[in-house]
């Protein structure tokens, strides 16, 4: 499927007076495609896909990934783990550093209700966790996150995440069970260069891992995670797994590689023209406490309005998005409805207490996010 | 009380290990000063204080600005104004305008709790709301909204003010009750000069407000809205009304102007250090869905590490936050804690279920943040 021009992208909801806004939105044809289209290049690569639920934040969306391929999920934090392993989710991953005596609880008890694997960057982190596992006599499986080149979290790639790995495979309670690493930094490349930094990091990735398991050490996973990066680290032989997120939904940041456009972004947010205070000005319901102040590298602006890929929503104030009309643009009325396409989807989900799905232009179902606002 | 020098603040909360992190917390004792201290301003300038809730979003702490003499409530939506008439706020204002039938009749419902009063910048909303009024026998309360310079809604200040006002008191169901604007083109200006705008921008409202009457209509109210104002657009006669919101909390943004320092912020966001990554690098649980994406003029980076003024929160992921340290700082050992004051409160707070109140350095209460995401 090549994009389409923007110009010709229709809506996914038709006019429904009875849905308020703003309004999450969800159209399911175009999240099954992106769903199942994903599930299928995980298999032709070879790798497992455990897919990033920070984009939906919704067991509903998790079941249906699954039902597609996916071997379990990705959490971001311990409190969306667990909300998925409530909803009956059995495979998480969280990809976070478990620090502190009352995450080291919810632990254990996460454990009793699901397969877990825990992310660890630090000695001070792994060794009170292990205290911890061995006087309730468990074992958790651990990922060695590794800094590929995003400089964020990680052990710096090479010979100090092999001599870390080391290290936390000596420990009792915790299992070794892989490293990863998130692709942040091929994700900021130009479209040029994306495919080149990612296979890059993608064979680092496999060079370490096996001077781990030269060092006598088992380690079943190399995983790698990112939805720009999706068709590029995991063709490098020896990653095992992908973590994409955001390809269930798409945002603005797709159009900057050229591959998807509008018409595969299943998430938008409804919007009602609220104010029209001059002839070039229109003002929208959603604000960033709708959309989120994200900004995108795929579209000017903070967000792509459906239908009008030349109009701009210029800022954005709590409640207000305003909107910059060119010449002669028609529309824009007090009281028309717009769908808006977010810069970066997962934040502008968070911000949501419900999303509503979307059959052929008629809302069908309605789904609660309930894994918003776990950030403990 | 003036700023204290930021190094010498104290953390609010003492370290209590059953907290957990990302946490929103409220010293009592800075929130009810800073309540008593508008109360008392708006008192000695004559005016009616009517704070903006949408920095709490919270009915216990409106009722603590009730009770130090507050006439009502500011709504940003109607769906705040909804969760504040359910838990016994009786008067308010929505500060947004009404339109859609959905909203139309739930403004109709909310009238049999409150003494509601909406804005109004459009005779196309105007109309249909007066419609929906005359159909269900019912009068409902107007602030014209005016464009007073920053150019985000409202009806231009002046002349077409005037006509709008008068079009909107000759509508059947409507009742003209004030004008009202949110200086906030006043706020974005430097130190020296925001009184100046803010007063001259009072002294334009009162002038509009007296063309209306002297066409023949009645008009109570004339209504300002800023926290950085309050000390000035107030101070202008014939201005009877304010409506301060980030004033009960505070945030880096006050450091701008030189009165209020960090001593004055009463909400904090408890963040631990899950990852030392490099020795001028630690990362905090707290990201941008903790603390938002928000600038500041006030402090550079994403927040104010309290107690330590020199260390810069650099940038946010969603569940990251990234700080880069000084040579020889000390602390931020994996596993230590931090109080952040936010850059700009409102959203932040919007990113939290419940607020912990702090007194003297324990926990005593826990408040659901109830309008959290109403932003229909």
């Amino acid at each position: 499927m090549t994009a389409t021009a923007p110009g010709l992208i229709r809506r996914i909801l038709e006019y429904d007076p009875a849905i308020d806004t703003p309004a999450l939105i969800v159209d399911e044809t175009i999240m099954h495609q992106n769903i199942a289209e994903m599930a299928s290049s995980a298999k032709s690569m070879g790798v497992n896909l455990r897919p990033h639920i920070k984009t939906h934040k919704t067991p509903e969306i998790a079941r249906l990934q699954i039902a597609a391929g996916a071997v379990g999920i990705m959490c971001a934090k311990l409190g969306e783990a667990e909300v998925f392993a409530e909803a009956g989710i059995d495979d998480i991953a969280i990809g976070y550093q478990i620090v502190g005596e009352v995450k080291t609880r919810r632990l254990i008890k996460l454990m009793d209700m699901a397969s877990v694997i825990v992310s660890l960057d630090s000695l001070e982190a792994a060794q009170a966790l292990s205290g911890a596992m061995k006087r309730a006599d468990r074992v958790i499986s651990v990922y060695v996150e590794v800094d590929s080149g995003h400089h964020r979290t990680g052990v710096p790639i090479g010979k100090q995440t092999v001599g870390f790995a080391l290290a936390i495979a000596r420990l009792p309670g915790l299992r070794l069970a892989g490293i990863m690493t998130h692709e942040g930094h091929a994700n900021a490349q130009p479209p040029e260069t994306i495919r080149e930094v990612a296979v890059a990091t993608g064979e680092a990735m496999v060079e370490t891992a096996e001077l781990i398991r030269r060092a006598g050490v088992q380690l079943e996973t190399v995983s790698v995670g990112s939805t720009p990066c999706a068709m590029y680290t995991p063709t490098v032989a020896g990653v095992t797994e992908m973590r994409p997120g955001t390809y269930v939904f798409r945002d603005t940041s797709a159009f900057a590689y050229g591959t998807y456009g509008p018409d595969r972004c299943a998430a938008r947010h409804l919007s009602t023209v609220a104010s029209r205070p001059a002839a070039d000005r229109a003002v929208l319901d959603a604000g960033a406490k709708t959309l989120s102040l994200d900004k995108s590298s795929g579209h000017p602006g903070q967000g792509y309005i459906v239908g009008h890929p030349d109009v701009i929503i210029d800022r954005l104030s709590e409640e207000h998005g305003m909107v910059l009309l060119p010449d002669g643009e028609a529309g824009f009325a007090v009281g028309d409805r717009v769908e808006i396409i977010p810069n970066h989807v997962c934040p502008s989900v968070n911000l949501h207490d419900r999303m509503r799905v979307v059959r052929d232009g008629v809302v069908v179902d309605e789904w609660r996010i309930a894994a918003r606002g776990r950030a403990q």
